[in-house]
């Protein structure tokens, strides 16, 4: 069989009743993981009160509700191990233990994610679990947590091969499923000997490359790779913008299965460094394409922008989507307007959805606002023959039109106006699958015209932003003579 | 010795009444092997009974004895292992069991190829081979299977250097072979760690690249890797159009030895993806090329196109030419007339043939109909001196003017005409080595002129086609005072 | 926790009064290691005089005190091994042994360096320490070495990954640590396998390239990496131009950590193939990257402007900074204006010191004098948010404007005029760090202006040379009506 | 020590009369290996008689006596292995045996060299070497071979790394060695996994890229590796041209050390493919890059002109220079009147030879004759400070001046004329570095100039070819007022 066509194999066993997952880890992952992770916002600033606080302001503002989950610790939280070799909490930062805080999540209704390394140390110098791996398990399975980032630093070369990687990264896995506890493993390899062609079997997530930082487009000579032609890059480095991060990721994010994701970094929305459209192409791009989603910002100082891109239930629908499949980037051409870094750029990904949907995403990486095509032709590239679905009407839903307006954002965050589950979707109550099964229209975005067959999409696109969109097969076809796509009400 | 010299090497031996084949893993694949695969077509939609149809209408419409032989099943044919390890069929596919498909297929003169994985899954998640290549293998047998096609995905991290990818899978090629049953054995790791440096020791056949996807031209972000200088990508991918394909194999093709091939992947002619020139192009090349030919369409609907490009005699002839000596890339040119995918090249192949012939083959990746041209120079190049083919004269047949019309093929698919065997080549009653010494004028296609010493070859040729010529050494010597190049009757 | 943030992490611990120190190795090399080697200038010449001379000339010059505490011996002074296997010094270059050398050179306050090779041979054919490694630590300790520099010749193809290499060069840093004594471990395996990201907890020291030569720009066939895309170049090489060096840095010096720095190699100040501003950029170059700095010149013959350059604290005091953070280079543009050898482009690096002030360098490699500049959004870039410093106002210190006169280092050199510690910095009498902390002047170079709150720097730089400036923040804001940067005096 | 200086290091040891040498594998190859090899010309063409008629042509033209002392034997001379596993050779071609043909050869002043390959089968399908190398070596040890090439084909994937492929071919090295019989290893390992970095302690000689064939600079997809950036290309390949192989060498070639040479691949000198200027340049670079000379030609046929190119004492006097180090490249620039395959380039090389002189080539790989101009800065070139060199006076001598005239070589073939070693250099009576040592004109070439200091050699060079001199040190400076070189009769 074709490992490309691992895809539609994967969506169509998991549409089938008879289908009984068999997922190469664990049973989560079954889509990205959602959450909250201290690092890009606070770094080794962390203790107690931050983790419990920013919950407790996720769930103020509905974020929990919206699907964010994990509460992820990073680095910095040990003060080495014991004489008997167990990692020892840093008691002034957690002085009642980390198993206190797996308890207060868990009761807060979270999932608690804590951090480790695959190497002597930590990135900032901790006691690493190298060597250690079945004795951190236990102990971090005692503490009773449901997730754990594993980074790469200090790693004693132990790669160049994936290999060699593998057997290094394979070794906590093992350790995770020893202890009996259901834990989500992040693999967190940069992309280091190409994760996206082994780590499903090892790995619910696995980093595909350098560290994202708070820029849509600047490059940086600390973040070298590019990933045109396979990426023989040697050093994955950091400093990594939002559209280096895509353009690497368009090569290898559809290696992405159920239950193993490629993870492009954490969230950077609301951290100040990028404008609004930014961080609304950042959030688009990272759902569609199946990143696991965790949000690096100050929760407890959540302006209403922010709030109102990390929870729009259309776009969070498409990552949620349980056929899991990444969109593929159709087509790219640069642009001569480019922007004060001399970028520029145009791309349209698309992919298919749960049900026979599909994904469409037009991202205008030029300096200026454009009219922006795609045809289905486009659009639909199937592996054999012509796509049928180019013969067929499609209704387009905007996934951004919906968005919650700043007032709105503002009061929840204030708490004076409606709670957050009166406004946007409660996937507490109602997973994504079950609201999507049903058809709830708040995952839907808003209807705003049809594409008939053989037709285009003409979309206009603000500077460094993206139209999102989501067709549907449209049931009652539309005559137009002269145009394929029928406004509805833009 | 020069490994670049091998190619004489063996032909001259091979032709050397004294010599007696040693090949390195089997006997099989003495030239690249003919066949179908459900996969293209199919996915994992298989079972028993489009197995024997297949089978069944490609007897039919004459393809079984134009050369196809194997029949070969791909994914998705099994439920797992059962208590002892052993791989289980799925009875509801196959209720009858794969000894009993075997058992059809053979009696009706084919061959049975099946599909496993050389790791933990395949491809589409059923239960891979690795760490059970032994029992496995004694299954395969036990089925009387004739061909295994042997998958990558799910490999544990088990690449990074041509040793750790070679070790991995040399234990399946010596599990087969200590069954005692002759298996040819299709190596699928798509051009991981270079294959065409390693793999003639280790099977019949082996992947060279990414997967080929239905299109001729197109580019996509999932086939990032180009071949240029080498080909140092990492990622081999899927998506991969004709062309690139073919400039990938440009530089590696020639390391293909007799019983141990580049595969360029399975064939698309007939899913609909390409035009009438690009599928002639494609099936001409991977024929030039020394690809094994599996067709991966749906033979129960095969139209009259498709049928006369797969049975063409006088290309199989070049497949199956008993030298087993790939076409090389002579030269490669960009052109402006570029297509809708920004692509546009004209290249000319060449290489020898058993018996003194040379295969040429002019292809026009431009986007309209031109002249090509190409010198005795240009298609005769020696590794030493002057090539003394270049001062001879040479008759020039092209293999694609007699190709059957489509009223004839039609009706050979509709059963109403002739017999196939009365109409093209049946290698059952006679093989291609024979019918090629015996000068067997089917398999020599139309002699349209020819070229004398030092001169040039002119043709037309359209978009996206080839024009594809055998040249023979002409006895008569024509006089032509002005022109090198003396038409026929084309 | 990102490794990209590890500056960050490091440099807030280092500023914790609660940090204690647990760095990988030892406890040496806090700062870039300083000292001289005779390699450069005297390859295979060596003997005790040579040493020993040197070390008292840099006395005389003050060059010790400025911080150049290494005396390196370099290849070429051993005459194999005994009968027992232990190395033996040379008789007739090192007449009363090494042990007297160490001694001598520690009662005149240096620390005594020594070389061999991870390597069947040294790269002058001498005995190798490879399989001998254990044996010849405790033989460098016998005579009591401070430091090791051990080199990659010859080494049996134990190279190729990160692994192999890792594997190789840990078995010296254990048997140095076996010993007891404290012994900075310098690795110059020339970049093999990409040293930045392993060689942390391996060495203090790792060259991250091929071999230096005494050119500013001028390409050589002999160095072919250039570093673009992450270094997949698989051959160091030698004749690397100081421009080449600062290029493949630009992509790996960031992975330098306290303990553990990138070797751009030793310094070619004074040896003759560089005019004035070439030296200054090449040694402000390496200050600012945080590159050991051995000198490599004949000290017994050094003229007034390799001293003045040498010994400039200002300068020092950034390669010794306390944070030890490397710049990074913020923009690189290609210019017209090139030189002989068809180079021509300018840079600006910037980063952060100990204390909150930043070092700023606009280097120009263009070919003639041209004013340059950079905003203060261009100097700092956090990576998340933008970054508070540009709104704030800086003032500006020039590290090159008090560099002492020609005259006054003529008469140092000739021992006619002030000592040495009256006219530049005494590291024997104040650290770097104590300095600093206390605001040395002599430290701080010369303010020579200011630039306020979203401002610009202008700097006329000459050819291929550098201007190098301390920002330190402002406490009294001066008010400018039209323009950011205000004149002192410079 | 720096690697890059180790040129410098041996040269003045060699020079040294206290200097014993420690030669890394055997005392062999102190210059470039001189000879001839039957593939290019016979491949498997191959029987006792080829071997002594050619040796006694040889002998007749001179060519023993000019240098090339091994008659090599390459691949298809064996029928396989006996019950016992020992090599058989083929009675057929060898019905007196091997043994036969060693003693033959060295009755005749020559040294005998055979071939095996490191792998299951040799590159023609015949028994290889791998795992029987103590048996093997034991086998051509008896039959008293003197040297030995050892191929790469069907190597089971044994490569990847330096290190898999120098543990694989260090295995042969120890089985030679330990017959206690001299002979010279030749590895062809096509420069897989970069043996210019790790071949200095396994052989004598090792191939650093694809397969030669007959042509100047006809570029070859089956040659895809162009060496650029150190050249991280994974497949040698085959059909490379000289140009392709020489520009890369440039990369690597100043890795050869005495003893351990980096093989460019056996001459085509005289095999038809070039004209006169191209084999000239071909035997020229391949001189001066101290490549090994095996000579590929049908000596029983050579011409003239050949026997002129290869007998020219002035250019092997500089391939067998006692000093040992290879010519660098100095310059490369891209032209305009590219040739029928698009290439034109034109470089300079050059190098120190023993005793002080160097030897410089311009090469013109333009499609026209052209002036060409080399100062002596860009001639000579130190690691350090400016070339003192550049402040001498330089005699010229050239090196293809005193060539043979057409009609004395075809008299030497002929025999009809005079005796060869009358004509040139013996090297049987006295050796190179003998005849060099005492001023031996016959290998100065002729004086036809002086270039003073700073200046400019300015030479006449045709297309495709070379201009090769010497440069000696001037002992009478010559005056002239308005130019730097003063031609004495050219």
């Amino acid at each position: 069989m074709r490992h490309s066509s691992l895809f539609t194999a994967i969506s169509t066993l998991f549409a089938s009743p008879k289908y009984e997952a068999k997922y190469p880890i664990n049973d989560l992952a079954v889509t990205p993981q959602m959450g909250w992770n201290n690092w890009n916002a606070f770094a080794c600033s962390v203790n107690e009160h931050l983790l419990l606080s920013t919950a407790e302001k996720l769930n103020v503002v509905g974020l929990r509700d919206a699907g964010y989950k994990y509460i992820v610790l990073d680095d910095c939280w040990s003060v080495g191990r014991d004489g008997k070799g167990n990692l020892q909490y840093d008691p002034e930062k957690f002085p009642r233990g980390m198993k206190y805080v797996a308890d207060q999540l868990h009761s807060m209704g979270y999932l608690f994610g804590m951090y480790s390394d695959a190497g002597s140390y930590t990135c900032a110098n901790y006691a690493g679990s190298l060597g250690y791996e079945e004795q951190d398990a236990k102990t971090f399975a005692s503490w009773e947590i449901d997730y754990l980032k594993y980074d790469n630093c200090f790693n004693e070369g132990l790669c160049g091969t994936p290999k060699i990687s593998a057997d290094r990264f394979r070794v906590m896995k093992d350790a995770l499923r020893a202890t009996g506890r259901s834990v989500l493993y992040a693999m967190c390899n940069w992309g280091e000997d190409f994760p996206w062609r082994w780590a499903h079997t090892i790995a619910n997530s696995y980093r595909m490359g350098g560290d994202i930082y708070d820029s849509f487009s600047r490059p940086d000579a600390r973040c070298p790779c590019t990933g045109e032609e396979g990426d023989h890059c040697s050093y994955a480095g950091s400093h990594c913008s939002v559209m280096n991060i895509l353009n690497k990721a368009a090569y290898v994010v559809h290696n992405s299965k159920i239950g193993a994701w490629n993870d492009l970094d954490m969230l950077e929305v609301g951290n100040g460094g990028m404008d609004d459209e930014e961080y609304k192409t950042h959030f688009s791009m990272w759902a569609a394409l199946k990143s696991p989603l965790l949000m690096g910002n100050d929760v407890n100082t959540i302006d209403a922008k922010s709030l109102s891109i990390l929870s729009n239930p259309a776009v969070l629908a498409i990552s949620q989507d349980p056929a899991g499949i990444p969109v593929s980037r159709m087509w790219r051409y640069y642009v001569n307007d480019t922007d004060a870094y001399g970028q520029g750029e145009i791309q349209m990904w698309s992919g298919p959805l749960f049900g026979g949907d599909q994904v469409v995403v037009l991202l205008n990486g030029g300096n200026r606002t454009r009219m922006m095509n795609a045809t289905l032709e486009e659009i639909f590239c199937h592996e054999m023959g012509i796509a049928p679905e180019i013969k067929e009407d499609w209704n387009i839903y905007d996934l951004w039109a919906n968005r919650m307006d700043a007032a709105t954002a503002q009061s929840i965050i204030d708490g004076t106006g409606l709670a957050p589950a009166d406004v946007y979707y409660n996937v507490t109550k109602l997973s994504f699958k079950d609201g999507l099964a049903t058809g709830n229209p708040t995952l839907l975005g808003k209807l705003i015209g049809m594409v008939e067959a053989d037709g285009v999409i003409k979309r206009e696109v603000p500077r460094h932003g993206v139209a999102m969109m989501r067709l549907r097969r449209s049931k009652t076809r539309l005559r137009a003579a002269s145009a394929h796509q029928v406004p509805l009400g833009l």
